[in-house]
């Protein structure tokens, strides 16, 4: 970043803008800066804030390679929890397990997101990229021209000119709204039941485990030996207060199969907390100088746990086509960006579709719709061809070989 | 069937009852007269009508085998058409083979389900077992006690007394009826469309094709090598009137990939109507001496082709208890007919349900849907193991081993 004082508001330069501090923003600041490649990260929260959010916590193997070849794997691989697959249960007795290892030769690393976060900003923070907290008004100018980014930060209005902007500031950030909307094409559903999360200072169940019951969905994770998180469908109108604790764990049980339900090892919260569930999609995913990654441009609902994976996937296409750009002067990767990604992403946003249709109760559900989710279920379980395509889901849709 | 005149009305008698003279009731007569147990069909319609019915086409190689060993395969042998999987197309341009043969090494047959009939009713004939058409005012009696079917043939009140009734009398018949609500669960789905189907003498493609299309769904299939069947999918407020040859043909063509639709034959109808889809289960199959077979307990939309195929897997079952109950005295079998006849029906409509969702235009679907709809073609397209899975449940789900 350099600085120019010929007026006021302070002209700021840099070779590509990021617009958000979350992992997306950060992992791409982070590969950006170690190709050479300059670039500014802006946050509109504190570093704290940002720090403080409790998201997913399971990163597909791409995932984990992309965090490694980033440098920032080490924490992740001494306390990370691989594990081969996922467990199912159903209808309070029946179980399976998705075996991702022996169908796709792939793991699965259980690593909070939050930890991800922290890693990415010790690692920026250590090769001095600049990440400006707490910035306000941040707009976006000029996208098919001279682009750059306007903002106040301490109360002082500056200027970002650049050469190109990632959008990385989530669903209710700017930058997707930045493109016209003549040119933007919007995809949503709504999903009629949120998830009440749980943290708990307790040991997890030694497997994930997905459980579809009449009384509604379940997820046993693990953040960490003495780290879990548990979540239960409920209504999207309930408030945290409804939920005692008491009340979460018996719901919780009553929803596993007994055999499983009574090792769950129970214990005080120490995060509540309910989501709305939503897919959504935004297309295209470029517009002139923009970029848009991550929930910028995607939403799926949190089943299957595809969210920040389909985040580094955009980040990992993005940051091969600003190296060839810069490195090399051709547009070919960045010209096919938005088609790249979206094909990830629009099969992901159908297994995350998929996954809650297929153990969600759904209010306005049938019986007979009721027992085809049974069925179904029952028919991956008897089926090895459906268990592989499962596993090869939920392990992640290839990343295509790409710069 | 024995029969005793002490009173008014006449008393036939019988060990089982087969009401319908379709093809699970034929079949069944057939293979319970090559056991020596005796049975009697009642029909309501005539001999003519029941043979003029316009079906579906294509069985499972379970079916082929079925039927062989009924001593009725000859004619199908020599003019069905054997096939090793079907074609799928969509969004126009999009085409993939599900090769069943390859990843589940069954084949399949096209070959007419009123063909099937025409053969069942030869082979019954010969046997001179005797078939009742145009019976009216069947009611079944004393289904848990002294059970007994009555009935108005020529004008004359009868009574059949029986051991078992076997209720293969379709959606509409009264055996499902028979049964106390109290004890019995219906599941149903209606589908918001039709299906426009055509039959025309000109050469069939030589394969099965599944279509996708925006426009809606279509299918071609063939009956033999003059004779080809093909389906468009309408509202179902659309009568047969509305749908001259030219506009059918027009349709179709369209919700092809050009190279494929432009290989079509056509010609004048020589059939044309308009079915709903549905799909419906009832629970139990079996009460007291009743035993539902096919369509009596359960419809599925036509997407797959299975619901000759599951009548006929029903008949398999019942056709087996029947036997050990009189050869060997034993009701293991016929005690767990219902409960195994059950499992394959729900995976059967799970897949009904599934490849009707994936293929067809529902008016309710949002362009979200529509996407994740495309994207679930593009994935299977993309994973072997998901064609598999597809191949896998189109030949079929494996009927227990069974008797």
């Amino acid at each position: 970043m350099t600085q120019t004082h010929k007026t006021q508001p302070p002209v700021l330069k840099t070779q590509v803008a990021i617009i958000g501090g979350g992992p997306s923003g950060m992992l791409l600041s982070l590969l950006l800066s170690k190709e050479g490649i300059d670039n500014v990260v802006l946050e509109r929260s504190s570093r704290d804030h940002v720090l403080a959010r409790i998201r997913a916590g399971v990163l597909e193997w791409g995932s984990v390679e992309l965090l490694r070849r980033a440098g920032v794997g080490a924490r992740m691989d001494r306390d990370g929890h691989v594990h081969n697959g996922t467990r199912v249960a159903w209808q309070g007795e029946h179980t399976m397990l998705i075996d991702s290892k022996k169908w796709t030769g792939k793991s699965f690393m259980a690593y909070g997101q939050s930890y991800v976060t922290e890693d990415l900003y010790a690692a920026v923070s250590e090769i001095e990229t600049p990440v400006l907290h707490d910035v306000s008004d941040v707009q976006l100018h000029e996208l098919t021209g001279a682009s750059h980014v306007t903002f106040v930060q301490d109360g002082v209005a500056q200027r970002l000119d650049c050469d190109f902007i990632a959008g990385c500031d989530g669903f209710h950030g700017v930058s997707r709204q930045a493109i016209p909307a003549s040119v933007q094409k919007n995809y949503e559903k709504v999903y009629p039941f949120g998830w009440l999360g749980v943290l708990s200072e307790t040991p997890p169940l030694p497997d994930l485990w997905y459980v579809q019951h009449e009384r509604g969905f379940a997820l046993a994770s693990q953040r960490s030996a003495m780290l879990s998180r548990y979540y239960v469908q409920c209504p999207i109108t309930d408030r945290v207060e409804d939920w005692s604790d008491e009340r979460f764990w018996n719901e919780l049980i009553a929803r596993f199969p007994p055999e499983i339900g009574s090792a769950i090892i129970t214990g005080p919260s120490i995060e509540k907390s309910i989501a709305p569930l939503r897919s959504f999609v935004t297309e295209p995913m470029r517009y002139g100088a923009l970029f848009l990654c991550g929930d910028a441009a995607h939403i799926v609902p949190p089943t299957g746990a595809k969210g920040l994976n389909l985040a580094l996937s955009d980040v990992y296409y993005l940051w091969r086509g600003l190296t060839q750009h810069y490195q090399q002067g051709s547009d070919t990767l960045l010209d096919r960006y938005s088609e790249v990604a979206l094909d990830r992403v629009w099969k992901t946003e159908r297994f995350s579709w998929w996954m809650t249709s297929l153990l969600h109760v759904f209010p306005e559900q049938s019986s007979f719709d009721h027992r085809t989710q049974a069925a179904e279920l029952n028919s991956i379980l008897a089926s090895e061809h459906a268990q592989a395509w499962l596993a090869e889901q939920y392990a992640g849709f290839p990343v295509e070989d790409w710069g």
